[in-house]
């Protein structure tokens, strides 16, 4: 059978998707500003009702999910943006890392949030930035600028371990927000390095 | 005033921190074997009343505290009874992430089940072994066998975030188990060598 759409309903589906755009935008931005925020907060900066936002988004984990995956959409479209994957992989790596870390000190209140997701359905989220690491890797190590001894996987998961462990420790003053670049980038690059070659860091990071 | 302990106060509260003892130990390991476990089996499994559960731990989120600190003090006997202060600096600390990973991977499922605390309270449950930690980084940095272009409170969260890192991916079957170890310490080893002066992995990883 074939769906006929009338006008009615192809407007009704472009204002639903305006709405969700609107929600999701809100959201990123609320929950970077303040973990904790309610969602009636939230609606209110969409410019919805709370009870349009609950018909897209029945819980509170599910608005935060989409607003994780909002957040890494735009570290994804900065990295395509400078053609990340010019040039020698790993340095191409750690051009990725210091790209990708503003974006996510600006959200480090949406982590903060976020850890009420499940880790596996968190790391799902991220799966768009995941898969441009992981391509990176496979290519650094294949020009042999990347260590073979220790499976892709395992190295995609050194980078989201080290970069969340440092929006982390920002957020607690364990980490100064002015260093964090610097270090991020100077530990992915040794912990990378294949062994008894490691690249000297590109910058001081104190 | 001097409060007097009488003889029945004094059986009282032994008995109460026997009480105590068991319901950790149970709950250690309970929530090991199946991170959703409820509390009455918790209860049931240390051979107490669920009254005398809750009036210790009010909240699951306590109880979780409370078995996180009880096998993170497992891995410090472990380290302590190694006496992995001896040699090099950055050798002990590989010996440090052989010694802590069998505890770590026994309670992955405790690991899974305290992601529900919050990530500054359940690092606060760390401190023993995370104190363990900080003490070699701050010795290999004065005998400059650890880098020192990074701070050792920043290489700590280093250690922290891969080991956890690693629990996560192996629950998740991104990470083989057998190969956990190796990965861990050569990850550990490049990102906290000198730049510029990167030991060889102790051990081929695969």
């Amino acid at each position: 059978m074939v769906t006929r759409h009338t006008p009615d309903m192809r407007r009704r589906r472009a204002d639903a998707e305006r709405s969700i755009a609107a929600i999701v935008q809100a959201a990123a931005t609320a929950f970077s500003e303040r973990p904790d925020v309610n969602l009636t907060d939230v609606a209110r900066a969409a410019g919805v009702g709370r009870v349009t936002l609950y018909a897209h988004f029945p819980t509170r984990e599910k608005l935060l999910e989409a607003a994780v995956e909002h957040a890494v959409a735009e570290a994804v479209t900065a990295l395509d943006t400078a053609r990340i994957d010019d040039g020698p992989a790993d340095e191409a790596l750690g051009r990725l890392v210091r790209l990708a870390w503003p974006i996510l000190d600006r959200h480090r209140g949406l982590h903060t949030a976020a850890a009420a997701l499940h880790p596996s359905v968190l790391r799902d989220r991220h799966s768009a930035v995941l898969e441009r690491i992981r391509r990176l890797i496979k290519r650094g190590q294949a020009e042999r600028s990347i260590r073979t001894d220790l499976s892709a996987d395992w190295l995609v998961t050194v980078c989201y371990s080290l970069m969340h462990g440092a929006a982390e420790a920002v957020s607690e003053g364990r980490l100064d927000r002015a260093d964090a670049a610097d270090a991020l980038e100077n530990t992915v690059s040794g912990a990378l390095a294949p062994p008894g070659n490691r690249a000297q860091p590109s910058r001081k990071a104190r």
